[in-house]
């Protein structure tokens, strides 16, 4: 199988059955990974494609996500965020904990699911494009040490069942990555 | 601005236009970013989607592009090259230098532009929907530290202006990043 065709996705498929594709070509994208310090970018860059091509596969909300990835600890200054590999257009580099909806997952170490980002106090507009957003912390020993960010260029772009499968994706990385 | 907008390109621009455009937005990105380890993959990862989305403004074949980001030195295998940072679909986690488009490029320390790779010998098709391919070794101190790959779904996706445009960005990344 080419590399490639892990992030291509039937068309007429369930959300749940999507993101059940995107776990199992994680874990095995994963696999064996995690010792190297780099692979760390690896496999975020791909994680990143995977679940964006997800969403994409599926209709809209999900098909107008419009930004999916990463941001992770920064080991030299305490509580802030910078960006890491991402699907999309030009994003914020750094980000303090508490601020936005990244932010405030980060601190609260709870899943943001933001239906309009315009009415959550705070919110860093990093693309004006964006109306609503959903935030997963990925949480190892139990600190923050990444969060995966996705935009949505519609309002209530995310549901319960983005919130369920996307921890399930956050704890896989957990355990799969040294962070 | 928004960040977002750095990578929105105006219509009707020339490529010369569009990678000058990436050159000046890189060079303000990059500014003052080198010192943290992170920041590398925030420098590869705002870099290659601001690449992306400046061939996809122009007309065909640019805008075919259907991959394009980093592979960088494994620090812990001598000559082998790790996924980074990348705007596409999923792709081969590792490269050894001297294998295909990329490895050739690392171990040759020179740019590879690649009218139909199924005419290079030693091609990995990470991407069965690639055509052509452009990689361009960056190098610090004598030495290849990353590569920019880039993919397009057309034979024929780049030219010499590609080339030159494409050896400015990676001079400027050796610059100014830590790597």
């Amino acid at each position: 199988m080419h590399h490639a065709e892990a992030s291509n996705f039937a068309s007429g498929l369930t959300k749940k059955d999507v993101y059940a594709q995107v776990v199992e070509h994680s874990r095995g994208l994963f696999d064996g990974q995690r010792n190297w310090r780099q692979n760390l970018s690896s496999n975020l860059s791909n994680a990143s494609s995977l679940i964006y091509h997800a969403l994409h596969s599926l209709p809209s909300p999900s098909s107008a996500v419009n930004w999916c990835g990463f941001y992770v600890l920064d080991p030299t200054t305490p509580s802030q965020l910078l960006l890491g590999p991402f699907q999309g257009h030009v994003a914020c580099q750094t980000i303090g904990f508490g601020r936005g909806v990244c932010g405030t997952a980060a601190s609260a170490q709870t899943t943001q699911l933001v239906k309009d980002v315009e009415a959550f106090p705070g919110h860093i507009a990093c693309d004006a494009a964006s109306k609503s957003e959903i935030v997963v912390p990925i949480i190892q020993k139990g600190k923050v040490v990444a969060i995966i960010d996705i935009d949505c260029a519609e309002l209530n772009g995310f549901d319960e069942d983005d919130k369920e499968a996307l921890e399930t994706i956050a704890a896989l990385l957990a355990e799969s990555c040294d962070f």
